[in-house]
């Protein structure tokens, strides 16, 4: 077996669960079957593991480094992208007419997931590029998508996204890059962006810069920010390259994980050399930004997700094999025991299984609304769809990205003084896995996002409609036995949500009491959702008919993890539901000067 | 201000509260005053800064190596090491006799502390060899002391603890390290030792490994153990080095953090040439080890609390300093506030005060036990801070190093993106106190002997003394307006813990069953221990006279850290005190094929 995902569970996901074959009824996918989905997950999975695992080690031992001239990568870096980009990859989920394979979101997060659990650091550059890619396809041009949109999706250009400045991280209103018109409809640009993965590096014949800037003149905050083309090699009419452009490399971030990944400090047109296309409409860069950020949002909590299931999948192997210890009242001369039969290391895998699978779970189903909402012919239905996905985006980037590394940190725990040594890589996962908490994004903003415009919008529809979805689970489950306990609990916690959020709606005097505590409305509701898919998922597993030992030991293991949750893990909304509905001003009413 | 521990916390606590001036009324202590001790601890202030702080960063990035033929330090370690030294660091808390200053053990963990802080790879080397020291005080024969424990009390010898072996690391019954009896007394030394901290480098004359090892014929497990000192260098009479003994370097461990202390494999007498002196009498060798136990685990929990509580110091700068964001309802236009003004920031930095303050006062409060119990002339007293501290040790050891680490986990978001990165010290930190939980007996082995052992010894009698401390502070409390909420929640705590508990022993059918959820107990346990540590901040804080605003900041804030701690994290108990009176199988029914 592997340690990116365990395949039976993504087979499990995708198709008892979820059945995204069905979506091959739909007029875009109907070049496809199950057979093409399962062939493209298994051909990732195999490239993930031969090209990807293999250097993973090696590429965070000797991140990339800049000599002043260039940035130095690790050869196997490129070697691995190139089979990547041969793979057809890069173009999973883009139009077979812009030369992508056409398939579904939900297919290409999967392969997404297996090289990100195999080796984010080389996949960063191909993620980067396809999110690139995307928000051309929703927001640039014909000619745009013709001239750089088309050489990305074909690996010849790979791609960035130009957000942050070192002094407006998460307040994009706040940037200061600017552009001046030329006569001829183009733009100059000016200034600096921080914590550019990906910005400058030798894996590709170009490189394709999406940067926000100011055009001069433009209102202050989010409604004066356009968005920018800006290629480090200018792209003739004939597609072939022309001059350098001025965009160059001022410096690379070191970080504590993630490092392979080059992450750069970049200047835009210190001589006045720097050419720019504008994407869309002046003063609109937000709001197409926006239009891909629930994507963006779920790639990170399924990364998140899937780093903390390639440790626990270390952590599992480890616990099978290692003797150490005996079990309680046994006599010093009895044979050690594998430690995976000391009670303590099952709950530490059990936790990391809940966690990991409940966070994978929750961004496949994710990624399912987008297919269904992208290609949805009604109306009412997409709209629906949308209601979902915008309630259910910031859960899923936030909530995987804190029990994802969770997973990680007790993955560490299961190795013991091993597990805290680069010889074994969950260490490395753990790493890696600390900046999903923190970009696209920080997970305090996520909450604010949550309890400040998802729970309020159209008079909280989109909170209304989760809920609705959520007691029709837990009324099928009802009528199963073995479900009955969690189906309770569930509806518990449903009224639990709803009460909650009408108290602090009440109680509440003004904007800062109601947001105070959002990070405690975000972890209450995201255990909400984190339990409806683990009992969605028990759902399937008791109507199931196991084809052997294997298959019912799996199914068991379901029920197992779904227990696990709704014993240990939801009941820790009721205190921060009575934190929230008492509006307790603990943190705000704590003085600066007091610390 | 340094970024070490906050001065005037460290001050409230040792004097405000603890007050250990009151130690030398006691004969031991007689030669010292509260301005010795505040002289020791400025001192130690002064040079962590200077000669540790300054390294730090370069070391972590700059691990020692080994060429084959030595182990390679940055020079900055020895010559802070030497400073050390020279102020008298090494001795602190041993006899005058013996070259030390016969400070109390709880002004020589506060100076540990500050050198952790600061750097805690460079401060391990001087650590192992005081725990060394120390226990050949305890347990070495006067000729053993003169001949090894002075030198390393002199800083001219360093010291290691060689206990685990590659297929023993949590489980030292297993170990098959052997001593071979010579005919003059000594022994031979065979076999291999793994994460042996400071086991080989040039920083000292000698290094004096303590080793444990089976003398051939020895009954099995932990009662055929026995304590061997295995000198790199043989001593002479005349206390000068004689030849090499056939102690050697194996290998070195790659760590993710704690880097600079060097971490080895050894073996001992490849080619039968490693001499050993026994320690005490065979077999008796872990008796010995956890004569020392108790120390070495509230240090444990100190390093966790302190590494902590850097990265909070660090956060709090960065968050009055940093301007991003605008209040909720402001408009673009507005400056940007410092992060502090946002609710969520002050929420991190909240916790992240609760959990450093709160461990180093545990940790505080537990060295002052180990003074008083030392110095007790009264037997009865002797036994109950005795039966006190064998309680509180488990919790002072995993307490901190969970919440410590979250502290650190909470910096780095704090931070955002430049949390992330290296050139700020809070990833380094986060990266140093993951192996807390794991070393000097995992956070699970110190469930088991909270909950195995601890609790259950001498009838419950430990427990029953530390709820009795316990209900005193809330009673003392009661009669404060300010405190009767936090006074009433800790009663009702206290009443949680006793029903818990005699539940679990009434329901459990088994020894497994009933430990298998001891970490829930320990966590349970552990937040009401340190609530209570809290209460009795506030206590203190409530009847202090504030000399002038900034006092008066000062104890708003542990005012406001008490009421987050009562009304955020207390309530966390009732959760798991409920798993606990129903022995919930969940986890040890998980069957190992169902994973």
């Amino acid at each position: 077996m592997s340690h990116l995902i365990n395949r039976r569970d993504l087979d499990f996901l995708l198709h008892e669960w979820l059945d995204v074959a069905t979506l091959c009824e739909r007029p875009r996918f109907a070049g496809h079957d199950r057979e093409t989905f399962d062939a493209v997950v298994e051909a990732a999975h195999t490239l993930a593991v031969e090209q990807f695992a293999a250097h993973a080690a090696k590429l965070d031992a000797n991140e990339p480094t800049f000599d002043g001239e260039r940035v130095n990568i690790i050869p196997e870096v490129k070697a691995a992208l190139d089979a990547y980009v041969d793979g057809g990859f890069m173009g999973a989920a883009f139009d077979e007419a812009d030369g992508g394979l056409q398939l579904p979101y939900t297919i290409s997060q999967s392969v997404a997931a297996l090289f990100t659990a195999a080796n984010i650091g080389t996949a960063g550059y191909p993620f980067l590029t396809g999110a690139a890619a995307n928000l051309l396809r929703v927001v640039g041009s014909p000619e745009q998508q013709t001239r750089y949109m088309q050489p990305m999706i074909a690996g010849r250009f790979f791609g960035t996204m130009c957000l942050s400045e070192p002094q407006a991280g998460s307040s994009l209103g706040d940037i200061r890059t600017r552009a001046i018109p030329n006569e001829d409809g183009t733009y100059r640009l000016r200034g600096n962006k921080m914590w550019i993965s990906g910005g400058e590096h030798d894996l590709s014949e170009n490189i394709v810069h999406l940067v926000l800037a100011r055009i001069e003149g433009a209102p202050a905050g989010t409604k004066g920010i356009s968005l920018f083309i800006v290629p480090k090699y200018r792209v003739n009419d004939d597609g072939s390259l022309g001059e350098r452009n001025g965009v160059r490399l001022a410096g690379i971030n070191h970080k504590m994980g993630y490092r392979g990944t080059v992450n750069t400090v970049l200047n835009f047109g210190d001589e006045d050399d720097c050419f720019g296309e504008i994407v869309g409409e002046p003063n609109t860069g937000l709001a197409g930004m926006f239009h891909m950020m629930n994507e963006a949002r779920i790639s990170v909590g399924m990364g998140a997700s899937v780093l903390g299931y390639s440790g626990y999948l270390h952590a599992l192997d480890y616990a099978r094999e290692r003797p150490q210890g005996r079990h309680p009242g046994s006599k010093p001369t009895d044979t050690p025991v594998p430690i995976i039969e000391h009670a303590d290391v099952r709950r530490m895998l059990l936790a990391q299984k809940a966690y990991v699978e409940g966070g994978l779970a929750l961004c496949l189903y994710c990624a399912t609304l987008v297919d269904q909402q992208e290609t949805a012919e009604d109306e009412t239905e997409r709209n629906r769809l949308g209601l979902l996905l915008d309630i259910l985006t910031p859960i899923a980037k936030a909530w995987p990205s804190e029990y994802g590394l969770e997973a990680n940190k007790l993955a560490i725990q299961v190795l013991g003084g091993y597990g805290y040594t680069r010889e074994y890589p969950v260490e490395r996962l753990y790493r890696d896995n600390r900046l999903n908490p923190i970009h696209e994004g920080t997970n305090g903003i996520q909450a604010l996002d949550l309890l400040g415009r998802k729970v309020t919008m159209r008079d909280g529809a989109a909170l209304s409609l989760l809920l609705r979805e959520i007691g029709a689970t837990a009324e099928d489950a009802a009528e199963f036995d073995e479900l009955h306990e969690y189906a309770r609990s569930l509806a518990e916690a449903i009224d639990t949500v709803a009460d909650t959020t009408q108290a602090l709606r009440q109680q509440a005097t003004d904007a800062e009491s109601y947001l105070a505590n959002a990070n405690e409305y975000l972890e209450m509701l995201g255990h909400v959702v984190i339990a409806w898919t683990w009992l969605r998922q028990a759902l399937v597993a008791v109507r199931a008919k196991p084809a052997g030992d294997a298959d019912r030991d799996f199914y068991w293991g379901k029920l197992q993890a779904t227990r696990y949750f709704f014993r240990w893990e939801l009941p820790t909304i009721d205190h921060r539901a009575h934190l929230l509905a008492a509006v307790d001003d603990t943190c705000l009413g704590m003085w600066p000067d007091w610390f």
